[in-house]
């Protein structure tokens, strides 16, 4: 599929601010037969980001087309960025500027299964998470930081890293958020000082309320997770990937992640 | 004059790794005469953040015919970015991949001569710098804090915003670094946990230790400024801008902003 940007198969102003500063947000939404996936949510997350932001964003039935133009019909990821322009030099942010819309599909990625039927083996990241709350849990275009944490693994038997806070507390994955079960809860850490809040990340909240308990959202320490009776990462393409190894140490094989993805797969 | 991408007129492939996280450098460079000043010191700091980001960059001598071909001649500015280019979906840097260049020239800014003369009103941002020190003192790519610390005034008698870290420290401008004298010592904030150094910052320190007193990079708390003697502020294109408020306070001019400004226009 051809990028779209602006609705048009074509190329970007590299006087954008998406490129000059990061100025912009994105989604990245699992499609299943021409449809997004949760796409209320991230409508949503992309409304509280624009927010944030003050950036302009058109309507939600634009938004709507350009994620079906980008992947129409089968299964697909879409990735939409949203930037500020291309209008003003300088970090100041120009005002009533038409946003850029960059849309583009692909292929749905081939994990293997057993990352869900067996689990996946987590590391710990040297690189830290800076902490800002004024760009905490929005999904904004300054990636620098899980870019680098990525670059320090290429053991492709480790299939994500955790990421802690400059303060040591543990955040989330590189592109993934974590779950965990300490004490008979479920605790998954809050993101009000930085970190993005996942849209699965949302979709086990919601679930888990109705279907097991309310999840703790608090702060979390890498001891903690030691005594987990299970951990699972989440994100919008994976739904759950239970872990059976962190950091070397064996993680216990939980029922929540299982029970959840029968009830994700069960949704189309 | 056209912005040229890898050396040509032309737009940037919305996949580029600039746009989707950021992921690259940038430096802005004042050119006189069709020769950017303190050239070798920006390509220094973009080496430093090469080596930072493990991003590829070409030889010094193709780096410098991009400048050129983005300016020829005369005065103006020069904006270079390097980013990792466009292979590779997800945060895992590619290796091996051939950077983008975008080289744009921009005519000379306006700013009045007041600002050298009379000196700058400050005001004190509300944003935040988070602190990174795997991505503190280099130019990156990831400039949202600076963005959003701009859009906070648009009173435009107010030449620059100071900006504290989440320890309530002083950093910097959202586009320029401080020097304040204060109790006799020429002082400037350490920018090892957040920040961008400069390469006036470093022009007036080299300046400093052979004209003034070699300057001393520490922790800079705000009400320090208060007794402050002499502040301005220094940027590649401004030289140094006195400040002769900050945030409704009148500071005294002092000589050094001035005697170095002289000595920078000496230098052509």
């Amino acid at each position: 599929m051809p990028v779209l940007v602006n609705g048009r198969a074509g190329q970007l102003d590299p006087l954008d601010r998406g490129l000059q500063y990061g100025d912009g947000l994105f989604e990245t939404m699992a499609v299943r037969d021409g449809r997004a996936r949760f796409v209320d949510w991230h409508l949503a997350r992309l409304a509280d980001g624009a927010c944030r932001l003050a950036l302009r964003l058109p309507d939600q039935e634009q938004m709507r087309a350009q994620i079906a133009a980008a992947w129409p019909a089968g299964r697909g990821v879409v990735k939409l960025i949203w930037t500020r322009g291309a209008e003003g030099r300088g970090y100041r942010p120009p005002v009533n500027v038409d946003p850029t819309c960059i849309a583009a599909g692909f292929e749905w990625p081939a994990w293997p299964a057993a990352a869900w039927s067996e689990g996946v083996r987590l590391r710990y990241c040297q690189m830290r998470l800076g902490r800002n709350p004024l760009l905490a849990g929005i999904k904004h275009l300054n990636r620098l930081e899980q870019v680098l944490a990525r670059a320090e693994w290429d053991d492709e038997g480790i299939a994500e890293g955790l990421m802690l806070d400059d303060r040591g507390q543990v955040i989330s994955g590189t592109q993934s958020n974590l779950f965990a079960v300490i004490a008979g809860q479920i605790v998954t850490p809050a993101l009000d000082q930085c970190g993005v809040a996942g849209i699965m990340r949302r979709a086990f909240c919601a679930w888990s309320a109705l279907h097991a308990t309310a999840v703790v959202e608090r702060s979390l320490q890498p001891d903690e997770l030691e005594t987990a009776a299970e951990i699972f990462m989440t994100n919008a393409l994976i739904g759950a990937w239970p872990v059976r190894e962190l950091a070397g140490r064996q993680v216990p094989a939980g029922p929540l992640a299982v029970r959840f993805n029968s009830w994700l797969a069960a949704q189309g």
